[in-house]
């Protein structure tokens, strides 16, 4: 069996953290498993080296800021070879060119192009195990060392086990998997055995702390056998990210999502001629922003309502880009005081009254539902912030999440 | 003008100090001259990452220590380039790899094989000031990252300057060049202006801290001609170490040099066979001790006193060679209140009468010459520890080298 094994930030952040990862990887070596680990830099180091370089300049040269922040990586996965061998089990670190990831010369958030995987196949016929220092590629272009950004070590280490079509993709964090709700709000939440690409994304604010969507889209288009596990109860087993196919029991709902991190943005009494929605939402993409959720209701006059939702982040720029249409609009609100609870499951696609009961679930709880949108295997609403914990509990019980 | 600058750990050793030497190599471009500027890693840097690596074993694998310590110039490398960049000044950090250095397979100690300049040389011609991560290179055999050892930085700058044929290799420290002698011991020691690549290889102690044997040696063989600096007075002209015909005035003797680290071994009542002599030196040869000063007397009844010096730290090792002939010996002796001092200078070699001033200088303060050994252009003499700095005042004195 081969293992790719993806230990984070926190997992390493320590020696004794460090000397911990080298026993989970032992066991899967002592059961005879080929293993390659990523590993990312120890917690602190990155952040520490970024404001190092921030105390030059505010926009550091991006090929720069990838040699220097791509050292602590290198560090990780040393330590890790050498802890290991010196407990006599052969290990070989290997930087990102070594582990032949070829990127894009898109500095800082270089996307990987391929991965010639011959060096890690001869280091494991060899009879090593490899470990990969994570986050970094070379750019094809300019040969020189570029970083994948954020969550880029856990691209490593999905691209790495597509590229050598590993059996599993292990990604160790301190979370010991995927839940049906985020457990500080329910604590009746239970983990998941298994669950499809398409649900985690779905579920990502579930999942953020532990897997970022670039990972799992990465996992679905290569067929990558994720999981997730915490590498400090590596007993536990964690919850596999996987094609709806493989997954043996398909619970109609899997997980209740809450999102608090939106704005809704209200255009009332919008002159109603033909193509402003289209040139509202153009200007909006315009401006990079990701609208979510969009309602427009047709009022009397000639006037139409719009509702839609944006990221808080980008709510600056979306007040600018509504200036534009100031004239054709009678009102403009905005409400951050707002969530977005969405209820995921593959199981709803053949099965009804999913959302029925939703909607009965939060009604006994005098919730009101602002904005309602589903997708295939979504439901999500739209509702006052003040009721988000109520929300999601009423939802999990109505669901039977904690059977 | 092409300049090759070595920063050492002090130089860079804070944020603060990395933009002082960023004002350094921004006075040297706005004169018009390119630039290849080789760092070590901050001071600590190195050391931290070898008590990590420790805390697993002490014996860590090589070429993984390697992998390890590497980082800590590419940091270094990095954040200068950032900050020139950042100042309107165009530059480039480069790996050992990138610069085109390669070594042997000696991990920990790799040895410098061949340099291929054609990428430093492209980088100055599209206006690049570069800046080489010191100490590391690329293994020929095995394609993975090596570092030099002990001075391994100054090593990296001297074949850089003599691969690409620059016109300097100034060497910065904390220390702004080579003086007479030491000046905690002698005040009134007065900075060289010049000194020949073999008085400062005999020298070494006043060099010690500033230039490693293995630098001067190179440069000499390289014909690069070295300057040793200060990055803290970058005003303040180093000494340049060169060619002695490239030496305008030379005085008949440069400095005087100290050296504590000796142990005098007595061997009396040796049996005087043949070939006893060599077998003694040949047996510490084989033990790789390093026999400094050696004397031999011939005594009564075919027997004969050997008297020389070892480093300190071969002393346990001499020992144990030495039980060897205590069967040809009637007593063997340690002495470790001894010390060395040495008169170096070139202009010895077209002068008389230079070793009896010392003899005369030494016997006026009552100090007892115990061996007393020459070279072309070095006295070195042993005297009892306790007279060490009277002795080296007492000579600095006699040949007016505060003059």
């Amino acid at each position: 069996m081969l293992r790719v094994l993806k230990f984070g930030g926190t997992s390493v952040g320590t020696l004794d953290r460090i000397q911990n990862v080298a026993e989970i990887i032992k066991k899967f070596r002592n059961q005879g498993d080929d293993i390659i680990a990523v590993v990312s830099a120890m917690s602190g180091e990155t952040n520490k080296l970024i404001e190092y370089a921030e105390s030059y300049t505010k926009t550091p040269k991006s090929d720069e800021l990838d040699m220097l922040l791509s050292s602590g990586e290198r560090v990780t996965s040393a330590l890790l070879s050498i802890a290991l061998n010196s407990q006599g089990y052969k290990a070989t670190s290997m930087s990102g060119r070594q582990a032949g990831i070829v990127t894009d010369s898109a500095h800082t958030k270089a996307r990987i192009e391929s991965i010639d995987t011959s060096g890690m196949k001869d280091a494991i016929a060899d009879g090593n195990i490899i470990i990969v220092a994570g986050f970094q590629g070379v750019s094809q272009d300019t040969g020189r060392v570029s970083t994948l950004g954020r969550g880029g070590s856990d691209l490593t280490a999905v691209a790495i086990a597509g590229a050598i079509e590993a059996d599993l993709c292990e990604i160790y964090t301190d979370v010991d998997g995927i839940y049906t709700t985020d457990p500080r709000i329910e604590p009746k939440a239970k983990k998941l055995n298994a669950i499809s690409y398409d649900e985690m994304l779905e579920l990502a604010s579930l999942g953020a702390k532990v897997l970022q969507n670039r990972s799992v889209e990465m996992a679905k288009k290569l067929n990558v056998n994720l999981v997730s596990r915490s590498s400090f109860t590596p007993d536990v087993e964690g919850t596999l990210i996987t094609k709806e196919e493989e997954i043996m029991e398909k619970p109609i709902v899997s997980g209740i999502a809450l999102d608090r991190s939106q704005v809704r943005v209200g255009m009332y009494g919008v002159t109603d001629r033909p193509g402003i929605a289209s040139a509202i939402f153009t200007a909006l993409a315009d401006a990079n922003i990701n609208v979510d959720m969009i309602v427009q209701t047709v009022g009397v006059d000639g006037k139409t309502d719009l509702d839609f939702t944006i990221p808080t982040t980008d709510w600056e720029i979306c007040k600018t880009v509504m200036e534009k249409f100031k004239g054709e609009t009678e009102n403009i609100d905005y409400n951050d005081k707002i969530c977005k609870v969405s209820i995921v499951g593959v199981g709803m696609k053949s099965h009804t009254g999913v959302a029925s009961k939703a909607f009965t679930a939060l009604g006994s709880e005098n919730i009101n539902i602002r904005i309602i949108s589903t997708s295939e295997i979504k439901i999500s609403m739209i509702i006052d912030e003040k009721y988000a914990e109520l929300a999601v509990r009423a939802l999990h019980d109505a669901y039977e999440l904690d059977k």
